[in-house]
């Protein structure tokens, strides 16, 4: 039973302590928060120990009753997921090196962090027994995601993509922009190097623009492969992947809104797209290939963390047994 | 065991179909919809039986199996409910009325319909037994909700309020605005006159407003009571209904975002919040209260639609037990 | 000639500094900016002067050439419009002192930086000679625009007012919310009281929702008159005030899109809509009157600024004199 | 002096109109419209003259005056501009034809209509003397705009290009989609076609997004050249063209947004931005060059219809001439 903490309970954090609780092989021991807002009093609804890891005298007089400090929770565990906002979890490096225990970073954390960029599919084999590790962000997941099996299967020469990411998330309302498409600074953005991070060598480029929505991002992505691949084997290829979700305009899905509803309607945690969704109506010709694909940016990157703790505590060491079972405990494949 | 089939399988009529599922003293013989899409499959995923209110044909070669007609389902069951676009509902009665079952509509379709609109916590007997009714809108629920326990506890003198509604459901994607706000056409709005089909005489006058946003309706509402009452007072009655659940600014919940991040974390099917969400930061002073609710137009309906099938089908004559019942089968109260 | 300057240059400083350059009574030395951004090159090619309000070494190599700092503008002018962001306009305050000059700010500091708060309309008299005034905000702006004059013929025995403010100016692509309808943190709101800086006494209640748009706040404001009126009477009454315009769902006009669409139409400077825009379908019965209205936040002060400028360095002691002054430089009266 | 008509006078047709007024070889003998709205009012209060393609009693009792109908004005003019609602531009096509005038369509119609679609840049000279032609639309204007610069200098080995659409006009309050993005149902989109329709040949490949905005269209372009370019000559080469706008993350224009408002400061008619607004922020490398462009889709195709009806009208023959004098009309050229 790997002993695991969650530290930040945000979009993401809430997501990850939620995935552990389902696992049988992990015990969530608990989450540590900064304030008592009502996640933390959601937290304690479901069963979760809440620890502090701001100043603990916030939480009193708020109904949120806590089972101690960071610290703490630190001493307690095995692995802590720092799940916190970008840039704090860097600054919270040294507490986990003093507790002496294993800890998983986000993707806004720099690759520099851990060293170690994981993402299920593409390199499990590398986290096992590794001390720290660094899960890439849900954009840079979501491009692993399909990448790695066209890469295996045919092999790929260069990808462009286009994201349009979305600007904030359903419940970050002081975040923009309301009515405007906006430029990422960098040309090439930073996506492209963050797959490299996972898959180093694969000549990839990206550029991104944010847009005036809050579900999902959306990416346009062109593949030059190394061999010639056609529509339908490209469907099949997909179909074998449980974390790919196809989707079909024929089904009445022509945007991000209608993934969300099925993702609702599916009724697990959160009403969350775990899959990563392609439209089948993509476009092979020769070696060319083009498709769309949405990424549910709060919660893509839920199963890689599960994954991501049991390769690094060494409990699993066949990936695709982890993988089974992550999908397993989640209901991923829809 | 009632035996029920639902009308159109949109935003409502899947919820409702879903909620049937989970209640013991119903059976939900089969859902009837027009198009073979995206829902109809997660329909058939669910077990549900599907039947064809279109041209059967569409379904075929679409690899969603048909379990019958519109026709066929309207022979196998006790009661329908009626959950298609607004207008449509109407053009239906004749259907039921031939088949001979009872029916339910909407808050799309006048008060006429049927001569008899519903709310369960205000006019659940006089549902008892009847063959046809209409469920109110879920704005009209959401003002019902709130008014009613003033009503019964203090009395009311006169209500207005402002109704700023969402302009599109989140899977609406053809529907604006999407920079804009709109006056509704009436002053005052239809909404106030609509209360009045469920509590005949109340002062009410209402206008709305639309705005770009998918999730959530937002009252702001003042009511003039016919005894003073405090704020601690309203809290403490409003702490008694269980379809109205207390909301603050303290635990940071500032918008309707927060109130269905709650929701969709409470893992209920569909992220779907039934209770009116109030906030505990309302003004009361002497005999006046103002305050904010917000209405998850998706689902705030769907126990009435269980309650009103309950009462018509006379199998339960206690409002309270049949609320209760449905409540529990649902999860509610936050 | 007064000489004038502007200090703060964004969305309602570049609008004030050019409302300025069309005054035959006034002369824009120049504007006080911080950054040599897009907004200071624009302001260089309308052949304004730019002096610097922070580290004049920003502006070197960026093409915008300097006319001096912010100190060397005081020294030139007889008054200061400051419209600074919120906070800054206080901090200000003793620059503008030791310069011996006077000084207007805006609505987003609070009545007690000059213990004058202006409206044309209402009160111009009081600002006459005056060292210091506030203009207050867009919003209150918007109400005293059409209360005045209500309470000037009919008298007026209370308000209530529901403001649904835009979310962000369309030029601040970093503020949200991207799609929630938030209450305000006070009920009531602020603006209410805001009004009564400008006429005391007032009985006026108001509450406030943020909204995800851009273009213009929507007002629903319900007032008891001392005398009944018609429909006929109020269209009359605000037909005689240049700053009010009426707008007609019957015309096409039934959001703020559409009265933006108008302005932008009008061919005045920057697309603006000086003018409250109320709408003809308003409720009148009794002494109770109901109506729309949407203020253009980024523009409805201009006129005002402008006015107060003549008012307190008393060139012109006629407030109708001025109104009609500024109104024709602006062309304002739809 | 050219007699120019505009029919259909929404979004384009009254900015075509407006540009026709500002031109001193061209007379705007009147545009007509269906229903007697706001912008019916505003054209005249423009003095334009008002002609019913409708029912003319629409317009009585609306207070707008009518100078004829639809098949009068044809009657006075030498050439009509065809801006009425996709779809309807081809059913007026006999009514052209038996006035014995000449027409220009919007892009919303196919080639065929005309065999002759039209770019000022790149094919002036296939107009002059022509009956019929078609103005492309806005985001391929944006693309030929940008890309015949490219050809002309370089030469292009291939284009492919990401279109991130806006969801609909500003005014446009009925479309969607307030909260999601959307793929086009092509891959590819059909806007490389149609840039073959104005220059044959070119091999250029383009993918489309909708998103919730109404200010602008996005690109983000991709263009392999014939000859390696530095992103300094790209620079120069596009200053060079005045109707393209460069602008830049350093003066703090990050979005769609900040063109805009920099467009309403231009303080030309209705705010417009007749130009392709890039970012200098590009990446050209070797012979591959990537950059960012913003469309104005209100606006962009003005004068590309005033240089159409120019040479269609064999009133200027050097597209240069024609596209200078254009240009001084309209202010063009930031």
């Amino acid at each position: 039973m790997i002993r695991v903490g969650v530290n930040g309970y945000g979009v993401i954090g809430k997501r990850v302590a939620y995935a552990i609780s389902k696992q049988d092989d992990m015990q969530l021991v608990g989450i540590a928060k900064r304030n008592p807002d009502y996640k933390a009093k959601l937290a304690i609804k479901k069963g979760f120990n809440v620890y502090s890891s701001g100043d603990p005298k916030e939480f009193e007089n708020s109904g949120v009753g806590l089972s101690g400090t960071l610290q703490e929770l630190l001493g307690k565990v095995d692995i802590i997921v720092d799940a916190t906002p970008e840039g704090i979890g860097k600054e919270n490096k040294a507490l986990y090196e003093k507790a002496g225990i294993k800890a998983i970073w986000q993707g806004g954390e720099g690759h520099s962090i851990s060293n170690l960029s994981f993402n299920a599919y593409a390199n499990y084999d590398s986290a096992i027994g590794a001390r720290y590790a660094r899960v890439v962000s849900c954009n840079t997941t979501g491009l692993l995601r399909t990448l790695f099996p066209l890469q295996k299967e045919f092999g790929i020469s260069s990808v462009n993509a286009v994201l349009v990411r979305r600007g904030a998330d359903p419940s970050e309302t002081k975040k923009g922009p309301i009515n405007a498409l906006e430029v990422d600074k960098h040309i090439p953005s930073h996506h492209g190097s963050d797959v490299n991070t996972v898959i180093p060598g694969l000549s990839i480029n990206t550029v991104a623009i944010k847009a005036p929505t809050t579900l999902m991002h959306l990416h346009a992505v062109t593949v030059e492969l190394k061999k010639s691949a056609t529509k339908d084997e490209i469907i099949e290829l997909y179909g074998r992947y449980r974390r790919i979700a196809l989707v079909s305009l024929k089904d009445g899905v022509n945007s991000t809104a209608q993934v969300m509803d099925i993702a609702r309607e599916l009724g697990r945690g959160d009403g969350d797209m775990y899959e990563i969704a392609v439209w089948k109506e993509m476009k092979a010709e020769g070696n060319k290939l083009q498709y769309f694909q949405a990424v549910h940016q709060e919660s893509d990157v839920v199963p890689e963390n599960v994954d991501a703790i049991r390769a690094m505590c060494n409990v699993e060491k066949d990936s695709q047994k982890s993988i089974d079972k992550t999908d397993k405990s989640l209901d991923i494949g829809v």
